[in-house]
């Protein structure tokens, strides 16, 4: 078969959809559990997914506590990277991916980290970069506001360049630990880093060998200018947020275009489109679950989420009207994509605000059906060259990936595209991704 | 029993022994190895151990590297947060200690991992609070050189003082999962951190909850009077390195007097003295043991090993006469015992070079001998007051760690010394350590 379709699960702990906590079936301890998380990791490498990948906030909201406590995203959970590591341990095959922000963390701590998170999985490690979005997780580094984007994505790029550098500390072969000669390794085969940046400095080498997959995989999200520049320039996996195959085709065709500018390989790159499914024996079936989790919305709860995102204050309103034009900010501060979207449904539709809410729902764009139907819609996508697979998000875990798992996976493998097994030990092979080789190397 | 003997157990990968990577029996690739460090971990289970422990310094040599090469000790090893967590899933009831130093990273993120260790591994993590005690580790943070001594204490006394609130920002009850009235947590429950410090500043609240243990163990090894004080101030676990039983229980009575200042009970600290230890069936084959592994010391590793702690370039000099007066420095600026150690003999003993550093070599003072010899020796420290436990090296890993378990452990056992069992759930519970209450519980 010409290659399968790349599959990576985002796992919140009780699942995607805002509401999925209040569930009958979800486990209320899900969020600090690791059996709980042990079990999504191993269902999902039973559906031979390339990747789990946990998103993250380095914050707890501090305000708005009851309309948060409603919505608990991100208020209780495992760090990433400890989170991960423990789970490299439960897992033999699928890719363990994490996020870190550049914004605030410490470039000779998170290449150690993630070097050390590959090393443990033997290859199987996966750094999604991201620059942060809002003042509250800036404010517990010592900061009173977020930096502005353009500086966000200029310290981003320093960042990455240099942990890829650590990781380049050591040669491939420089621990030759030579009992006779009494040499653990080659000193030759060490290259320290020299680095006096903008936003870092640094010299030294990193203490732990060059990791099993030359550098772990790097992720981006961005959906700017900047960020899919950016992304252009480093990444290996992006997920995309498009909703339709067309606007999918549209951003798979402008970010592969954009590579050639950095000398890439469009093959270098995987891009992987974020996609909530759902799946049940029969349409009707999957449209009750899906009503089931939408009905379990508190109304707090979906004006508190538009007004995060649409970055105005929606409290107090009549939710059985339209929203004032005058609510509407000028522009975005923190994510443009998010904003314009709620403004042209505003401006558009002329929806009431409970509408809006539930429409925006991230639930609410669900790709649900029978087994058939997720397989047919996927199909569309990725043969219709709108991605190189997909970044699913299940509603309600582990219910929602295992009725993936147990029927649309066999459908995508009669259909030729999905493979039978991993096929390599790595996450970079099971992607199909290259191995960077080091720069010193011949 | 009165209270039965805290055991712990630094873990450096082929063992404590500079030479150990060039024994025989060594495990080559230790160091980057899981299932290595899970067979120690589940050895000093078996054995009833407290602790495992994983010292570190962020940071790789870039210089002398030939020396370094003989002595490969931080060049290539797991990052400790990391390691922990991926061990917390591969053992059931031993602490999981690990170092950070304050003097480089960001508390929240200190706070976070440790409080997610504590959490997977279901309240046994334990922070080996340091300070740091070298340039090229700082050079690694954006600083030309390591912050003078007090300095450096001063931040770490901010720096734990800020984590201990993190940890707080949740009563331990706040996650009430309340799905009938829709609350995930209470929102009168989140304790918000407002800190403007000298080294840090923050607002926010920690996004996992309060920690299974209230907060991980807090570990300390100052040796000197600020190192001192600050131990007595917020250590729950200190490691000692008096090397007699007098000097011992000198320091034992020293730091827990220190303790009345600062209104702690002597009970809810720790001393556990750290010892070297080798056992075997008979004193001669004891003594071959550790001769074996003195007579892989390179001249050059010990000379090195020398220049670092004596903080000057002993390179070149003639083996078999005694170092010139003129080469020992004034002051310390790192370690202020390993030098006045190193004067000490150099100016009382008149030993050559060579005798020196084998003198100095840490393997060089390990108590060895039959399991009654070592069982003796341990039974004089702890029952003489001396200490509460012991923080135990075993010069060749994982070698010396089963002999001493399964011939020590059940002699100590025979005369009431250690438990039978593990006691409790949590490290606190098995070190006997009260559970820190949350400030705002009744
Ligand atoms: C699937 C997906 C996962 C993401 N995960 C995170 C995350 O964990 N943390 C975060 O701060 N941002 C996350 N983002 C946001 C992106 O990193 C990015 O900031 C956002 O798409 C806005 O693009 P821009 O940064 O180019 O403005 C994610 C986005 C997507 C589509
Ligand atoms: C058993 C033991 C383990 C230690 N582990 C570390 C370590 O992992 N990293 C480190 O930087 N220092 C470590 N130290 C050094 C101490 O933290 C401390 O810096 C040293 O004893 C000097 O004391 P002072 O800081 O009060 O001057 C250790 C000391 C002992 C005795």
């Amino acid at each position: 078969m010409a290659r399968p379709m790349a599959l990576a699960t985002l796992v919140h702990p009780t699942g995607y959809h805002t509401a999925s906590w209040l569930h009958p079936q979800a486990n209320a301890q899900a969020s600090t559990s690791i059996e709980h998380y042990a079990g999504i990791a191993r269902l999902a490498e039973r559906g031979l997914f390339d990747l789990f990948f946990v998103a993250d906030t380095p914050a707890a909201r501090t305000e708005n506590l009851t309309a948060f406590s409603r919505m608990p995203l991100f208020m209780n959970v495992f760090e990433p990277l400890t989170l991960l590591s423990a789970l490299s341990g439960m897992t033999r095959h699928i890719g363990l991916g994490g996020t870190a922000s550049t914004s605030f963390g410490e470039p000779y701590t998170m290449a150690r980290q993630f070097a050390s998170l590959d090393h443990l999985s033997g290859g199987r490690a996966a750094w999604n970069v991201v620059t942060s979005a809002n003042d509250y997780a800036a404010r517990n580094f010592g900061l009173d506001r977020l930096p502005p984007h353009a500086e966000r994505y200029a310290r981003a790029r320093e960042c990455v360049d240099l942990v890829k550098r650590l990781w380049n500390s050591w040669e491939d072969d420089a621990f030759i630990r030579d009992r006779a000669a009494g040499l653990f390794f080659d000193p030759a085969k060490q290259h320290a880093v020299h680095h006096e940046g903008t936003h870092f400095r640094l010299q030294g080498a990193l203490n732990i060998a060059r990791p099993p997959q030359g550098h772990p995989v790097i992720i981006q999200a961005g959906a700017s200018e900047t960020g899919r520049d950016f992304a252009a320039q480093t990444a290996e996996v992006v997920f995309a947020s498009e909703t339709s195959p067309g606007d999918g085709r549209r951003f798979y065709t402008d970010l592969k275009g954009r590579m050639e500018r950095h000398n890439r390989d469009p093959d270098s790159l995987k891009i992987l489109a974020g996609m909530p499914v759902l799946v049940a024996e029969s349409a009707q079936e999957a449209e009750d679950m899906h009503a089931e989790l939408q009905a379990l919305i508190h109304p707090e709860v979906g004006v508190a989420r538009l007004s995060m995102d649409l970055e105005a204050d929606l409290s107090g309103l009549d939710l059985d009207a339209p929203v004032p034009e005058e609510r509407i900010p000028q522009k975005a501060r923190f994510h443009q994509a998010y904003f314009d979207h709620i403004v042209g449904m505003i401006r558009n539709e002329r929806l009431t605000l409970r509408q809006l809410y539930m429409r925006y729902e991230r639930g609410n764009r669900t790709v649900r059906g029978t087994p058939t139907t997720v397989a047919d819609i996927m199909e569309e996508w990725f043969t219709g060259g709108a991605c190189d697979g997909f970044m699913l998000m299940f509603n309600l875990l582990p219910r929602d990936l295992k009725g993936f798992v147990d029927s649309v996976v066999p459908e995508l493998q009669r259909r030729g595209l999905m493979r039978e097994n991993y096929a390599g030990r790595t996450l970079r092979e099971n992607l199909g991704l290259f191995r960077p080789p080091h720069p010193a190397a011949g």
